[in-house]
């Protein structure tokens, strides 16, 4: 058959354009990427940037030189959430072991479902998850990484339905008593959307009412029921630190937990690990299905090692390599001075939101969650006007406009019941110096001053 | 504050350790992995390989040396899955444009939920989408990356379920009459899985009988209801070829579509791509709910950009790079050659089974799907005996712990209703030549001569 006797692409010029990638990577993606003096983003209105990129997807295809401007361009628009200056949502920073994890992983390209396509990877996964249950307090039981904490949580809250009532596996919802799902007030959306996925219904999430730190009040839930299960998954990492720890005093007693090294160990998206005390291989009986194409039973190796009939998913990604190989790095000392590196940041930071005219604290930080208000000068000292509060709502997304047009640094804010739009500043990312933190409350009040 | 003068890392060294990885990555998994002359793999028991990897994570770090080859031993014992001998499961061959892709959207690390974090990524995937949507046949629509294909086909049972019954939602299944979902009894697991998580119930899966090619019969489906909704992943891809996009004739009447470009395009793990033909905004109603630390409603941007609250997910991975720059790279065209390499290579396959003795062809693949048993001498002229099938049985699992053991090949194999097991093989990569497709016959041949 003609065309069969030669590959059908050119080996050599695919690795010359590989290589020269890498480099438009090392340079402009790693080394400009994290360099304080250039820009953390380069703003363009979307129709604009939509014209720049000429995106389109055409029959002919392009040559090296064409590839690799759009891959700087790729890189140029992109934000830089490696940069110092990145403080927008829970990730930043750029891990080179955490990093070349990642890069290994993709080169790799694997499918974490069965032993033998991923014998590295099965046995390296079970070693991070054993690691993160001792560090919640459990010398045993189960666990699985997924596409991240959002579908963690669902896996929970199915894992809690059919632990409670295994016939809802075959019989679905339906054949159940009505359920009722305990939560915090302030605990993450993706309870909502799981308890809408799993088919349980919003409706019937009840809310716990919170004290004004966002903790559940423990009597409100005792009036209410006997237990909620979820766990709040990104501070987890604060399990590392002897000094920390203490915050999260109580975990081992939870049933399962959510844990996104993603965010505050900077391991890159995704990395979320989904954390079981059961030993009886619920997870197991929960999700599997025992497909015959991939976990057949006359298998010449021992099939407990095939774990992807753990999780709704078929083909799943290897997350476990890029924390393993950062953990390898610099240790579990190493994580702990990060976090605890990111504590002292959050504490340098309130302390100087409280000396600097105009700046408000929301509340004092527990955890390494700063929020807090930028009172322009206009607004000082106008607190009982009627339209204080709503004015200032308007001052963060002001603020923030302005910042991602000039490019300087990018901080997210919100507003939360009633308290209108304020800043919220995570750091987590180990490039961070007091330079940048003194840099990021300068920089606000410039943009912010005549607002 | 003391230790926050200096960055928390070094990031010259740091740099440099990211080198010298990508030269293991260039040399010993992209080169060496995709060597024909190499192993496919380097098999070792599970505890010989805990050992050999020495898996523990302690309280110290390490030194670049020694993660150095960490790193070459986790590619050593990986199974290469981009060697032209890879015919195991349903990805196989590296792409240097795609690899490139999925290398820089590592290094850029950001969440694909809103446009201020991803503002090229998603223009990008909204392109892409699009570009995937009109070879199905639809001029507009909606859609979203997910965590791989059994996501997606939960996303459409979701979807569905909303569309007919809102209230669900809200009120979860409990409100419901009795639901029932129909679907091919050779269909894939995740319906089965999708069911019990949705809280559906796999009893409530009704399978509709197939003809012997495993196409749903539309009389019985018929006498069942009006309509299936789910579609196979993995074809989708033989939609970029002229010559074979019929086999998916009327596949434009469906509401939806699940497509794993990661399979057959070879692209990398994870690309899957779940697409709507509604435009009335259901994906975000069905699965939205505005956290308003992420969708804010004053951005100075137009929030329609913001698509992370289309899925169920929160962070989302950015999996639209490597397809697009693959794209970018040989075209529409270009691709199309792909599929009909694929097609030709299982064309090649089928006429060489079929002539040589011992081989036999459990059907005429229809599309890249080749699946045959191969009879050792022993067996032959033996078919009326009783313990013919049962023996036929045990010889692929024979074959494939000889082939796993001496590495020279990986092919999976699995039994179905009443079929033994019968090898199943399938060439994505276009790395694969006909020599490779005479030595995978002649391998077998070989491994199993005695059995």
């Amino acid at each position: 058959m003609a065309g069969l006797e030669d590959p059908g692409w050119e080996a050599a010029a695919g690795e010359e354009f590989l290589r020269e990638a890498l480099q438009v990577l090392l340079e402009e993606a790693v080394r400009k990427g994290t360099d304080v003096t250039e820009k953390v983003c380069e703003w363009r209105e979307p129709l604009e940037l939509r014209e720049l990129l000429d995106l389109e997807l055409r029959s002919g295809g392009e040559p090296p030189e064409r590839l690799l401007q759009r891959c700087r361009d790729v890189v140029r628009f992109s934000v830089k959430t490696g940069h110092p200056r990145f403080f927008n949502q829970l990730f930043s920073g750029l891990d080179p072991h955490a990093l070349a994890g990642r890069l290994l992983t993709e080169a790799l390209n694997t499918s974490q479902y069965t032993f033998e396509v991923a014998p590295v990877f099965v046995l390296m996964e079970g070693v991070v998850l054993a690691k993160l249950r001792e560090l919640v307090g459990w010398s045993s039981g189960d666990g699985i990484f997924a596409p991240g904490g959002s579908m963690c949580n669902m896996y929970a809250m199915n894992v809690a339905r059919f632990q409670r009532f295994p016939e809802c596996r075959s019989l679905g919802m339906m054949a159940l008593p009505r359920l009722a799902l305990f939560t915090s007030c302030d605990s993450h959306y993706s309870i909502q959307k799981g308890a809408a996925f799993l088919g349980i219904g919003t409706d019937n999430v009840r809310l716990v009412a919170t004290d004004e730190r966002g903790k559940m009040i423990p009597e409100e839930l005792e009036k209410e029921i006997q237990k909620a299960k979820a766990e709040a998954a990104w501070g987890g990492s604060a399990l590392l630190s002897s000094k920390h720890r203490h915050l999260l005093a109580g975990i081992e007693r939870a049933h399962s937990v959510t844990w996104n090294p993603h965010k505050m160990l900077t391991v890159g998206l995704q990395c979320s690990a989904f954390l079981l005390r059961d030993t009886s291989g619920l997870l197991q009986r929960c999700h599997g299905s025992g497909a015959t194409y991939l976990f057949q039973r006359d298998k010449f190796y021992d099939m407990s090692y095939d774990t992807g009939d753990k999780t709704p998913q078929c083909g799943r990604r290897v997350d476990c390599l890029k924390l393993w190989l950062l953990w390898k790095a610099i240790g579990t000392q190493g994580l702990a001075q990060r976090v605890e590196r990111a504590f002292a940041c959050t504490r340098y930071l309130a302390e100087e939101v409280k000396r600097r005219d105009g700046f408000e604290l929301v509340m004092e930080p527990e955890f390494i969650n700063l929020c807090f208000w930028f009172v322009p000068p206009s607004l000082r000292g106008r607190e009982s006007c009627p339209d204080y509060w709503p004015s200032l709502g308007k001052v963060a997304p002001a603020i923030k406009e302005r910042m991602m047009r000039k490019g300087s640094m990018m901080v997210g804010y919100q507003p939360h019941g009633t308290r209108v739009n304020f800043f919220r500043q995570i750091v987590t990312s180990p490039a961070v110096t007091r330079a940048d933190l003194d840099f990021f409350l300068d920089e606000i009040e410039r943009l912010g001053w005549d607002l």
